[in-house]
């Protein structure tokens, strides 16, 4: 049966209206909730603005970016035959929607901050009611938008280029052709990701870090005090950088992770009914499955007393919708894919016949591997929320070694979060291994499809945190009674857990994907090993392990620059303007909101060019193969650094926070202004970029990598450098020789 | 001509020979000098006896794992027929010769100090030589017992394997196996370098971070002052750490990079004048070489007043000695390899033509690797001295950043050392394609080998700042006149910017040497690719890169913990013991020796057993090729983590040490004891550990990995673990399929 005839294909983007309709309908009722009193609609409203000139900046840069990539995708789309310039179309519609969910997502956290506000006067219950439907509306957006992208373009694409050929199977000319130009709408879209992480974390992390040092520190009032000339950007932030920024990475992850899964499906032979092609059509229909999954799961999502636990409510509604995802998955499984074993395409030989110790496998395998990839991420949230929760042995490791100063505060932290690498580690290593062992590397890539299957779900449960966040800010700029911030700062602390559980996690995916990646890379560019025992592969092995530390690098000390401008601008603010201080003045918010975003937009542009630009020039000067040596170490030393980072930072962030309830070191109880709190908040501070700039970017850093590899892998297809390269060699060699010779005779 | 009939092979232990005449020379010319007066004596005395204190205590340990290691190394080279039960011997001696190496740099260094003291006295001149001359002995030792030990073992095994076989060339078998039971001698080497560069790192720091926290920062009292129950352990730290643990470290360098070499030489069809073993004699006859040039550059190290610099004195002595090494060098290639090509024995076919494609590479592409060493180990100190000198911008940058606190401190030197990364990979990258680029991977192990040949010079100028560094501590608490100090604090500063130079050198030269090993374990292991495009070998190189920031989270943890107990211990001093203060009580110093050495003895055995366990365990259940992206990850990661640490380190230190002659920043001029210093000295504290510790530790991990996994290629070789596990897998496949269709009939 021909592909088009499949009513299966027509159905994937129904899945995401189906989302968006439900988002719609929950954003309606967000718009319909109470906004409070003047002066919280006055803040709310500063907090908006101050979000849309960040973006609209933002744009405006990255408008140039994608005309001028565009250009160049659709002439390079016209040099080879298994492209065309139509990928220029699918890269700006991918950057584009990426660009719209984390305006989706921007727009409804800043309605729904001081309508949490509002909600909590009344009730914990009605609060957290209102912040996660913020978080759903956002979830859903990013998960529906993807979809709709994904599988629609997918239709056109394929009718596109199999119109001209008539016959009753799938099209494969088409469907390569098809997949080619869809890499170029997960381009977009993660190159737009990419960007949006690292301008709105070096914004984010620069008003924060400003504020604390000169506000806390220095003039020793609140946070989120409405004297701080900084609060505003600091609250701007949370929406831009863990919001927006966030939004538009995981509408990246999610569509890389299925581009893959499809590109590797369709070296599959597969005696199916959908033409051969259910492994292609497979991870997008679970994807559709896991949004409306998700949809169930965030019903769940409720409390009804002042002292029901808000972790517990978002679990169960987590829970249900993998459980849910997992058990449709498996009878979509068993329906779509044949009861025959499956194998590649290039294990066969010239007669057709399978080439002995080639691996085959199964519709179960298939299942396996999804289990694997479920497995995996939940795993990989429990190690995280181990090494940055309360009470657990590494945070009061640190808060111990407070206790002798800020030096060994750092030290704790340092250590902690490089230990916190070896169990992640060596999960994902038995989930490459086992997902592999299941189903090849198709078994890897459907194992992270599997595990972004509930992005939509996850997404709300990350969204909701920096919108709590927000509430509390407003609730404490306009000096709210104290059950309000109580309400506020209960949602905030949940947040804290659930947004270091989500880091564990779009790691685990990131590297999943990012292996998918490289997988499809490696089949597209038709290169058969990457091995490393040559020397030029090991060399591009240590020239990508080496990417992270400069990308890391260029983002905290950014991050560092931006906050001593804001640290002089509000010394400047409290020194100039006279009466600030005893609430008669306002500061100018706006000059920070202003130097938050020149500083995130100007400081942005570094790191990703490395990103966009390293994988070029290492694949079309030294070949396909060094470039997979290239990947290969971003994506080790990424995924370390990413781990690292984080965990430290949000280590270094719940032990600064245990201080505030107090805490006992060697008998003693210490509280907030002690010796060893001063040293914590040194730990808090430094991991800051750590946890919310650098660390959380190299997920994308190595997805990004890969995807630059995947749209160009056609091009080093037909120039395979590497031979070049050892015949050159050999040309110097005898070269040296003849030299010698002559050296001889005289 | 058969290799014992060979007089070039008689003449390697000779050049050893020379270099341990020379170091006894010197040696006793260092005894004779002047020790001062009976205050500085007892001092003296306490240091060389906590110095012997934790050599004995280390031994004690390190003997039963000898035992240990020994009883299965013999076992083992039972089971295949490439190896021997002698390996163990060879295991025995190198182990015994790296203690006694280190061994003999404390003994020499405990007794210049004093003598650099008290040569102090009467000038500048006077204390570099005294100083240097220690330095100097210590080198000669290091590289003069392990040319004699590797040249004259090499000559023993194989006469002994010889013996039953006559002819008149080359026996390859005698000689496959003489250098697999060498791997031993290097292993044994290794293992006690680790050991000793984190014990000592341990012990180093952990008295130096504790001595300054309680008397620099609680009691305001000087560094090194004699009141301070903790300074004797600081100055036998320097001892253990930075002498002891330099000297068993660079010596297992040495070693592993002759044998690598080695190794690699012998699968290379060479028609030379040497039985077609000349590429395996060559590395050794270079270190023989460069070890007399060092003896002539470190007799120009001179200065004559007191304003002469140093710096260049040392400067003349390192280039004089690499430059005679190089045109030496060159010479011997001529004259040792043959005018043909040379090509490796795999690349020939079944008939002995050689296949198409195949490496072949001439006796001046042999030189031309040896080049792109020392230009790689010259950069690679050029950039490092670049990052962590005073007045460039990278220590400016964080001075800066000092003045707006603590946090900001250590953010700038993470960026920094994260940065630092950059140029020592690419050119490290471009030295692994350029000498591999002249003669394959036997090119990048002799670049290795080149650039490790000046050894004894390069640790001469290591070791004397340690020695100065004491001096100076032995000038303060005798509370001499402040010229001794000063002429003392002059050679330290020195010594400062060439202990960073040479860990950038010794970063470069593991760096190759592990890949040289790298290389010799595939060919040993006879594995033909390591694929990274193999699930298996991928999840390797992910475990791999994790190694080294595990085993750095255990070093500095380890620090941090034995610098808390020091602490405690030094202020129950301060509080039990009336009359410190007023020098009126001499302080327990016995105490704070002994917490440093147990502390250090029980810690550096984790991080040890990881190195030593993990490549075994990775080697025997996932099969050989697994391992070798495993050792891939590891070298990466560890180079990496290396640099990063090492260079923050180095960096946060000078930044600290550039407010003792005041800063400028942003006009105002900060010196000692200023908020932005206090900042400085919370980066300082926290980068101890990093380049005392895990960052000089990275170079022996990898390594030592390496070695393991060449000791136990042989065994690998015989059963090869991944084919089973695809055979395990097709039946677990097979498995499902059957229980799938047992499913259908019911």
């Amino acid at each position: 049966m021909d592909l088009l005839n499949t009513y299966l294909i027509y159905l994937i983007p129904v899945f995401g209206l189906v989302g968006i309709i439900v988002m719609a309908i929950k954003s309606a009722w967000v718009t319909k909730q109470e906004t409070g009193d003047a002066s919280m609609n006055q803040l709310a409203g500063y907090i908006a603005d101050g979000a849309m000139a960040f973006l609209r900046a933002e744009w405006k840069i990255l408008s140039y970016f994608v005309v001028v990539a565009g250009i160049l995708l659709a002439w390079s789309g016209t040099t080879v035959a298994t492209s065309s310039p139509v990928i220029a179309i699918s890269f700006v519609i991918g950057a584009f929607l990426s660009a719209f969910a984390g305006y989706l997502g921007m727009r409804i956290a800043t309605k729904s901050n001081v309508r949490t506000t509002q909600a909590a006067k009344t009730s914990l219950a009605q609060a957290l009611k209102v912040s996660f439907t913020g978080g759903t509306v956002m979830g859903l957006g990013v998960a529906g938008l993807a979809i709709i992208g994904l599988g629609s373009l997918f239709i056109v694409f394929y009718q596109m280029y199999v119109v001209n050929v008539t016959g009753s199977s799938v099209n494969g000319e088409a469907m390569a052709k098809a997949l080619d130009v869809l890499a170029g709408f997960s381009l977009g879209a993660e190159s737009i990701a990419l960007f949006a992480r690292v301008g709105g974390g070096i914004y984010t992390k620069a008003a924060d870090v400003g504020a604390d040092l000169v506000g806390k520190v220095e003039a020793g009032i609140p946070e989120d005090d409405v004297r701080n000339p900084a609060t505003i950007a600091d609250n701007v932030g949370d929406n831009v950088g863990d919001v927006a920024g966030m939004g538009a990475d995981l509408f990246g992850s999610y569509v890389a992770t299925m581009l893959a899964t499809m590109v590797l499906g369709r070296e599959i032979v597969s005696a199916d009914n959908f033409g051969g092609i259910a492994p292609v059509l497979l991870p997008m229909v679970i994807a559709g499955l896991g949004l409306i999954f998700s949809i169930v799961g965030a019903a769940m999502v409720r409390i009804k007393k002042e002292t029901d636990s808000v972790q517990n409510a978002l679990n169960v509604g987590n829970w249900t919708s993998i459980v849910l995802t997992a058990v449709a998955t498996y009878f979509v499984v068993q329906w779509m894919l044949p009861t025959t074993e499956m194998h590649l395409t290039r294990d066969l030989d010239a007669n057709g016949v399978l080439k002995a110790g080639s691996l085959v496998f199964t519709k179960n395998g298939v299942f396996g591997s999804i289990l694997v990839g479920l497995v995996v991420g939940t795993l990989m949230s429990i190690i995280t929320e181990y090494y940055t929760a309360m009470g657990k042995r590494p945070v009061m490791s640190i808060i111990r070694q407070s206790s002798t100063g800020h030096a060994t505060n750092i030290i704790g932290g340092l250590a902690i979060g490089m230990e916190s690498t070896v169990l992640p580690i060596l999960v994902l290593a038995a989930g490459i291994y086992g997902s592999y062992f299941f189903a090849g590397l198709y078994g890897v890539a459907i194992a992270a499809a599997g595990m972004m299957a509930t992005t939509a779900m996850q997404l709300a449960i990350d969204a909701f945190g920096p919108i709590a966040d927000n509430a509390g800010g407003i609730a404490e700029m306009s000096q709210l009674p104290p059950e309000v911030r109580e309400r506020t700062d209960n949602l905030d602390a949940v947040g804290n857990t659930t947004a270091a559980t989500g880091k564990g996690f779009a790691i685990a995916s990131a590297a999943l994907t990012s292996l998918a990646l490289f997988a499809a890379f490696v089949g597209v560019a038709g290169i058969e090993h990457i091995d490393i025992y040559k020397a030029n592969v090991l060399a591009g092995l240590f020239v990508g392990g080496m990417i992270p530390f400069i990308f890391s690098a260029l983002c905290i000390s950014a991050v560092g620059r931006a906050a001593m401008a804001m640290v002089e601008e509000v010394r400047r603010q409290f020194r100039e303007i006279p009466g600030i201080m005893e609430y008669k003045a306002r500061p100018e918010y706006e000059k920070c909101v202003e130097i938050s975003t020149k500083a995130s937009i100007r400081e942005m542009v570094a790191p990703g060019l490395i990103a966009l630009i390293t994988p070029i020039v290492i694949g079309f000067v030294f070949g396909p193969e060094v470039l997979g040596g290239l990947l290969a170490g971003v994506t080790v030393s990424g995924v370390l650094m990413g781990i690292f980072q984080s965990n430290a930072g949000g280590a270094w962030d719940n032990a600064k926070k245990s201080f505030e309830k107090g805490v006992e070191i060697n008998g003693e109880i210490y509280y907030k202004k002690s010796e060893p709190h001063k040293a914590s908040v040194t730990g808090d501070t430094v991991g800051d970029p750590f946890k919310d700039t650098s660390g959380p970017s190299m997920n994308i850093l190595i997805k990004l990598m890969s995807i630059v590899s995947l749209v160009i892998a056609p091009h080093l297809n037909t120039a395979d450098n590497t031979n070049k390269m050892m015949q050159k060699q050999e040309k110097v060699q005898s070269m040296n020789v003849h030299t010698i010779r002559a050296d001889k005779k005289i």
